[in-house]
């Protein structure tokens, strides 16, 4: 397995600002992984209002279905993740593993364990061995410390090549508040809620109703809108925590996602989701090329998405791109196969801004010199014009390479 | 792109018998290809029947839709096949194509256009030079003969790396009949009425409506029931012509798909088309494994189904078996994700008959170097029992390969 990173990786990394009320700790755990840090301790101050949407799997994973259960409760004190191990399909022995990871974290920080969140990423089906955790969250929960979002972000990697951070401050009334998330991805990416593991952590005083509100619509267009292979995972994990902390400088306490105070920061929790998902495209196992693809003119957005996915897993438009081959036709077939309506002959499609097909033919001005050059780009644009109607959306991918089938051909073992 | 014949290729072709009124010939047009055929003509007697299935793309080649507008006459004299060239997604040009073809084939066998049945195979996008039929279809008119079934096969291949024939015979009423089948697979394949290009002939006398009726219910769980990449084709066609000709030695001419007598001959039409399926599963591109998935205790057989698919279409499930690893819990993913009626902890898991999953776990007897070992099998059979209802099905599929992606990364280049 390549351990290179992406070379769509960003160019570097945003400095990340601490939140107040929020810290940090990373240890090796040795769950499965050899010389780097696998278990990240996030402690939050207690008052901390929590939020979290899942996988839709119809199997979930141990932590998903411990999340789930405490969520009502809406109060946070800690994350516990491990990589290298999902804790996932491993029975009642993967339910005691959550009990007694949360026990060992409430015990660290003298809070409740219904007040702890998990996650676990990596392998499914092997059971979890949480007694690995006792000792390492003491020791954690006395090293965490503000300004370790880097390293937080790298030990919740499995076969991502970089650590996946982004931030945004923005006014909350008259108070500055800060939005910092951490992700990571890879492969088994088709979140239908959220994609493998994300969290996000604010000091903004929102309750935890107003901020499962703002997730839910936050996702649509952000997670639930990148794709590397069509699979979904077990463990989808996106939480959000609302510290408070900002209350402090002023900031007004809001409990309603709807409250107009908070039309500036919706929008910049947006473009920090936006930002990391954009990130998990930019490191699909094997990805050599970051994939847009826009469909316009569908009978509605919903529509529109649906093509858009079509089109987004198809492996034959996915390996063409690879090859920097303008295969527009294979774009024609997953159109075609998407089971939404579309009219073969209104069909225009462009690839990096040039148009390659017209009205159901080829362009009578394609120019085969000027699209392969176009194709060489590391960012690959597929825009489709379906001619019936108004519906647009907008999906993410990346490249199908013979990596990614030498990654997971040899992942397990 | 590698021109290795795939190592799941059957040791011997079946010595494939005349059908009385059928003759066929095939010839290099020129369309794309070197040094090969790539054109069949197939020549039926005055009454031969006709029945087709075809791809459910909202973007269908022309050929498709010149099929489905001449069948509801039900008489064939020709069917024209070419490779290289699918003649999809090509505006009116590709009407006119299919038009003049047709008029051409007419002319040679001095028939009607509406008698000539098309299809075309191979790039998408690419206007197709009917004017390269004129002439050689004439001479393939004179050449064509009872015999050339492995030549037909040959000359509708793109990727194939060998060609499908299948054949039974069988009784009907008390005189012997045939039922012969040439076949197309390796890539876009996830029929949704059919494979590819797939084509049966028999002498029995069946009218064209009876012979639809048998052609629908007979794809349902042989090539519906295959899938290589979940990419649906524009120009998936399977067409089935009874000459009749077997009336001559006394088998009863027959009118309805229920009628008594033809028991004997549906279960045999059924068996060309799955060993046809089969056929295109084993030369699934890139292939290394054919891979059987059987889902059972499902809700409902339709339910099965699409668990079956989701598990024979998942990357990482793929790409696994291609590595010769029993990851079960990507059985797991792929099983949660299809949207499907599913209880983890009822649920398991078999490789080659070994049960790695018990009751939503790792079974207790779990022995990875037994397991591992019959992963080395190439025919690889994962049975996965849901445990809800009395719902089966049974899907065909093969490994995902770097092979695959070679082929695909450059093949229209």
């Amino acid at each position: 397995m390549s351990t290179a990173v992406s070379p769509l990786a960003p160019n570097d990394f945003p400095e990340m600002p601490a939140i107040a009320g929020v810290k940090l700790a990373a240890a090796s755990a040795g769950i499965r992984y050899k010389g780097r840090t696998d278990l990240l301790l996030a402690v939050m101050d207690s008052g901390t209002a929590v939020a979290g949407v899942f996988t839709k799997s119809k199997c979930p994973s141990a932590p998903v279905e411990w999340c789930r259960a405490k969520l009502g409760r809406g109060e946070a004190r800690a994350l516990v993740v491990n990589s290298g191990n999902a804790n996932a399909f491993t029975g009642n022995t993967g339910r005691q593993a959550t009990k007694l990871t949360a026990e060992i974290a409430a015990k660290a920080l003298r809070c409740k364990p219904a007040e702890v969140f998990l996650a676990s990423t990596g392998v499914i089906g092997e059971p979890l061995d949480a007694t690995k955790f006792d000792g390492v969250l003491a020791t954690l929960a006395e090293q965490a410390a503000p300004g370790e979002w880097m390293n937080a972000a790298k030990a919740i990697m499995t076969t991502d090549t970089f650590p996946k951070v982004a931030t945004a401050t923005v006014k909350l009334g008259k108070a500055k508040v800060t939005i910092n998330g951490v992700a990571k991805g890879a492969g088994m990416i088709a979140p239908d809620m959220a994609t493998l593991l994300a969290f996000v952590f604010t000091d903004a005083p929102i309750t935890a109703g107003a901020l499962q509100s703002l997730l839910k619509d936050g996702v649509e267009d952000t997670f639930n809108a990148v794709t590397i292979d069509g699979d979904t995972s077990t463990s989808d994990t996106l939480l959000a925590f609302a510290t408070g902390a900002a209350a402090a400088n002023g900031a007004p306490k809001i409990s309603r996602a709807g409250d107009p105070r908070l039309k500036a920061f919706t929008r910049s929790l947006r473009d920090v989701l936006a930002d990391l998902a954009e990130q998990v495209a930019r490191d699909g196992e094997g990805a050599r090329k970051l994939v847009e693809i826009i469909v316009e003119g569908a009978v509605s957005k919903s529509s529109a998405r649906k093509i858009a996915m079509s089109v987004a897993n198809s492996p034959l438009v996915k390996t063409a791109i690879g090859g920097e081959d303008a295969n527009w036709g294979r774009v024609v077939m997953a159109v075609g196969k998407a089971g939404e309506p579309a009219n073969r002959d209104k069909l225009s499609i462009w690839f990096n801004g040039i148009r390659v097909a017209k009205s159901g033919a080829r362009d009578p001005c394609y120019d085969e010199a000027e699209v392969s050059n176009a194709m060489k780009n590391p960012k690959i644009q597929i825009k489709i014009a379906l001619g019936l109607g108004k519906g647009r959306d907008r999906v993410l991918t990346c490249d199908l390479t013979k990596e990614y089938v030498a990654i997971n051909g040899d992942y397990r073992s």
